[in-house]
């Protein structure tokens, strides 16, 4: 049984609402969860996350943004991650590490040499056991968010060519670590998704 | 001619004081000459201060610190010291990355390879040509600091046995890269200081 499980994918896969129903049901199971998020989840991180997702930031650099989510992310495992998996919690997280990866790696074209040594230095021994990647086309996600009828944040904003570029990663991330990443078809409705994920986490 | 020049020392060491004349006599030596500091200088990197000096933030963890300094120091290092120097003005910065080498590595303890890689990230292709590093016995600094009558803030709260790890950190640098960095007796007064950094700078 995995502890620390990471659900990751482009805006509007639909992997915020599959980390609560998998909560939900590891709950059930009589597991103790911890849901989060990425980037935030504690204070500093949360501080950290309204500096990246300002529209007024767009001078922003790639290194800049690389780092600052790096930041986030060490202040989660310090205060939260590190501390319920010690206690024997199970932690399910919306975005983690592999997010870095497609985002800055992949589709920033950051070396992607320099991203897995930034990941590594902000998790330390802090790894997941279990990464679900909902893929999805980014002209059906990209539908998807703006029914939800928000603003759009600056990582939005960036447009469907970028999606593209993120959704490759995330798929090539998945085919460089099959062990730890699985691919979800995340084309289809919550609840056929939602049995695929109950099935690669709970064998059920 | 140095053309990027960065002053180092622990607090209350008289850098700031010193990199105000030291831009002062490159102006009047008709050099175009910009005067920044670290963490700060651009708005970005400002609010990324703000986190970092925040007394609240005592549970930031050593590396989120760390991660929060370079990401500040990268986008300073794209918006402003980079573009200067292409244009060929002299720029001197009060703290660069030696401060994150001896806070954040000799005396925070963190692995000195991990944090000169994180710099290395940070800054690119800009390194300092010359780095003066403000020597003084930290209870000397902290009386200083103490005059100056202001809220201490989170690094100052750490106390002198801090300080003097720091102090010793600075001094290690120096060692080590004796051909970029160079030690200034800061025990003294603010003209002979001066004069040294005259000397250092300008060959005169």
């Amino acid at each position: 049984m995995p502890r620390f499980i990471t659900l990751e994918g482009i805006d509007g896969c639909g992997k915020s609402t599959q980390a609560k129903l998998l909560a939900e049901d590891l709950e059930r199971a009589g597991y103790d969860v911890l849901l989060l998020r990425e980037p935030g989840g504690v204070t500093i991180s949360e501080k950290i996350r309204e500096l990246l997702l300002d529209p007024a930031h767009a001078a922003m650099s790639d290194t800049c943004e690389l780092l600052l989510y790096e930041a986030a992310r060490a202040q989660l495992v310090h205060e939260v991650v590190a501390p319920a998996l010690a206690q024997g919690r199970i932690v399910v997280c919306d975005r983690f590490y592999d997010s870095t990866t497609a985002y800055q790696g992949y589709a920033n074209g950051m070396d992607l040499g320099a991203v897995q040594r930034a990941n590594a230095l902000a998790v330390g021994a802090c790894h997941p056991d279990l990464t679900l990647v909902f893929d999805i086309d980014p002209a059906k996600a990209a539908a998807r968010a703006a029914a939800r009828d928000r603003a759009q944040d600056r990582m939005e904003a960036k447009g469907l060519a970028y999606q593209e570029r993120v959704a490759a990663g995330f798929r090539a991330i998945a085919a460089a670590e099959s062990e730890r990443v699985r691919l979800v078809d995340a084309s289809r409705g919550i609840d056929a998704i939602h049995a695929d994920v109950r099935a690669l986490v709970l064998g059920q």
